[in-house]
């Protein structure tokens, strides 16, 4: 199914009136990078799943300013000169983009998409990046962190009647895929991305008839070999569980399978328990158990550690929400600026030393251990250098810089892979598919103490001796200049 | 602008397979009818402003199945017969729908939307108008919040980047601009919505240049009398409020007037304060400030208590994701089914009491007091009961009918409007300025204590004694019916 291009105004004001200063002072056509990451991990997690850039691609292939937008523009500021708008007419993305595949497994504060190009262009852009990109990673991340809490169970989103609305249906459906999650209720994301689809019928069907169990028999009927029958509407025990399983043996004694019955309310862990009794003593030991509540993984991690016997979890609000941190809080900062044909790193300063921006165009790598397989750290480093893998590598805590390791018999696998080439795109873009193998993949590169969903133990992202060197010079630059030039004032 | 359709496939695919259950047992065009509303209030708050019914409506009116949807629905299940596929094909939303009208204040229980139609039509629609009626309604009753502690401060919405996705971004700006918000950052919601756009620009303006001063004064250049300046690139008091006095003093020198600085960072109370001092020393007394920087309605409450000197607040993650609780948890529930010739109630049952459906087409009243204008509370009763002003009315609360009120002297004032009448849309969709204005005469009907954001006092939402009594009989009759049954098993 195609997409409809993305609307060029789905940015911020300040982006569009940054190109036309930029224009005004002629300095649109300069030539910056920008990195974007985010500071902190979300959900206590270890790690965070990264996710969104075929919408980030699909995004920057089409970017176009219609007549409309720019109509719009025009009535917007009237500082706006004409000839500003003959700039928009003529826009198409010609940068360059590195990023990480979708999948893999990222950190804070590694560049997750690292961007050259021309300055207005990479502020256009920034605002939908980070909306693409922030939502799909965070969701992605919530999924994985159920899918290692459920182990082999089925997973289930269904999410879509409480997303923030249609577009965080749709890809928090495929980001739940990503992450691990085995089907979704939305039949949109279904058609466009192909993902399996999941659900059969809603308290209001029983409510539709009489009874119960007339309720049941027509459900049936329609989908002989597929019905999973809500069974809390009125009383699930006593009601609910008894009218399945008569239906589940009159659809045996026609040689079919009751799929399953799904607990929506209740006890879960008692009422599932007792299910699975029922059904059993009844001998429709293939009907499985389905459960629906307000789950996370925080309440299948206790239901299962109560025993509880359910075959799989339908997951809604707490997952397309990501209710406990609802937003990743990815950030896009500039980090070098070519003038007179080099690049020349830059800075941000903050007074919290975690903001502090790595100055820089910068690669990362992933140094994993060649007798276990297993990942070390990451380490990031100035583009030019190089990482040689015959010799030991001294690894330190970018803000503990005394606290050093020495690493030897690793490879340094390079994690940024090119994606566009002067705006022409040079990746060929994965199926979902491949993309969950390579996620499944990235977390087996990783021991279980940082996968674990509370209290992981930090993974650590390291400078290289000349990356912090870089960042110490121009902190220490900046602070001179500012001293220098207060020194002069008073 | 017009905005696309919204395809048939956002929805559960369990209202797809009810659909076509209810066409194997040939119930498909029983007449049924639902009612929307949540069951609790979201951030401790006192009320919910009803927002995103012009979604609703625009998705009821261009609701069709494309031969594409019905291909993907056609691969989807091999049970799905081809006459099902015509059902589809001639599929258009033929209901009677009331509702509120946008930017209403509601509260817990309430049909925010009653609606009558064919089964098949009213499932198909639940997922999607829970999802759009649920997040603008959230992000409205946040921007409302924050608008009660901002007084008449000036209000933007800043979330873009953080909202969780595309269409969250927009629709959640349209939904600020009802509950409260001045303007948006998002230049889409600007050109859909009309709604006034915010910003101007970012630290990498800054970092763009060889100095911050260079940086401010190419600013001001492209908008001598509109810039605000982002002040905390390098720091705030030493470095970005001098610079930006100086550009201010030299616009003054041509007569023109520097709008704005911005703070981002640091202690906005203490900076702000400074700020003020150090720009009034220097005459830019017309200069304002606008911080920005993680704020919500308690950091505001907080920084206005602290004395900050602020005059517009940019409000971004909190806002648009509603942080603090990312969903509604709107629902959708039967509640009466047209059966030879009448409409009979019927209920969902819990073993919760607040989770027990309210039967039956309802109406809505708000009982306003004739003397002080303010409302007393409200009253759901039955579609067939008129309320008589003439006469005292007897309120009590539904889960403690012991505890009544006598109300003499009131109006009745009718909240549920005709939206659709048979598919047919019979409702004048007003502007977005005027449901703000409608919203804010709305907050005039409510005393003090229901609109505080800490602890405030719970509004009455009042059954009609036929309605009360209504729903005791099926309930009732319900649990004879289990009880029998049991009775029977064992």
């Amino acid at each position: 199914m195609n997409l409809p291009p993305i609307s060029a105004l789905h940015t911020d004001k300040y982006q569009i009136t940054m190109m036309y200063a930029h224009f005004k002072n002629k300095t649109h056509h300069h030539r910056r990078a920008f990195d974007l990451y985010f500071r902190s991990l979300p959900f206590g997690n270890g790690y965070v799943v990264f996710a969104g850039l075929e919408r980030a691609v699909h995004y920057l292939e089409n970017l176009r300013f219609t007549e409309e937008d720019i109509e719009y523009l025009r009535s917007m500021n009237e500082h706006f000169e004409p000839e500003f708008f003959d700039l928009l007419r003529s826009f198409r993305f010609t940068g360059n983009i590195h990023a990480m595949p979708e999948g893999t497994i990222v950190f804070p504060d590694e560049p997750l998409v690292r961007l050259e190009g021309t300055v207005i262009e990479l502020q256009l852009i920034e605002t939908a990046l980070l909306n693409f990109i922030g939502y799909q990673s965070l969701i992605a991340t919530k999924a994985a962190r159920i899918r290692h809490i459920a182990k082999d169970d089925m997973l289930l989103e269904f999410g879509t009647r409480r997303a923030q609305e249609m577009d965080a249906a749709v890809w928090g459906a495929r980001a739940a895929y990503i992450g691990g999650f085995d089907a979704t209720s939305n039949t949109l994301a279904g058609n466009v991305f192909g993902i399996p689809t999941s659900g059969t019928h809603s308290h209001s069907w029983v409510q539709d008839f009489d009874s119960e169990l007339e309720a049941f028999r027509a459900y049936a009927a329609a989908f002989p070999d597929q019905a999973v029958l809500l069974v809390d509407t009125y009383d699930t025990l006593k009601s609910g569980i008894p009218h399945a399983i008569q239906v589940g043996l009159e659809l045996k004694q026609q040689g079919k399978t009751l799929a399953g019955i799904r607990l929506d309310s209740g006890d879960l862990a008692y009422l599932s328990k007792k299910a699975r009794k029922m059904l059993d003593e009844a001998g429709l030991t293939e009907t499985k158990i389905v459960a629906s509540s307000d789950l996370d993984e925080f309440t299948i991690l206790n239901l299962k550690s109560q025993g509880a016997k359910i075959d799989a979890w339908g997951v809604g609000t707490k997952l397309i929400t990501a209710y406990d941190r609802p937003a990743l809080g990815a950030v896009y900062k500039m980090v070098s600026r070519y003038e007179n044909g080099e690049w020349k790193p830059t800075i941000k300063i903050s007074s919290n030393p975690s903001k502090v921006t790595t100055p820089g165009l910068k690669n990362i790598y992933r140094i994993v251990d060649r007798k276990n397989g297993k990942a070390r750290g990451d380490l990031l480093t100035l583009l030019e250098e190089q990482v040689d893998e015959s010799k030991p590598l001294v690894l330190f805590h970018p803000l503990q810089p005394f606290r050093r390791k020495k690493v030897k018999h690793f490879r340094a696998i390079p994690l940024l892979q090119p994606i566009f080439k002067n705006g022409e795109r040079v990746y060929e873009l994965p199926s979902l598919d491949e993309i969950r193998r390579y996620h499944q993949q990235q977390l087996s590169l990783f021991w279980e103490e940082h996968l674990r969903i509370l209290n992981p133990e930090e993974y650590h992202v390291d400078l290289s001796e000349n990356l912090w060197q870089t960042k110490q010079q121009l902190l220490h630059d900046i602070y001179e200049s500012i001293k220098a030039e207060n020194g002069h004032h008073d």
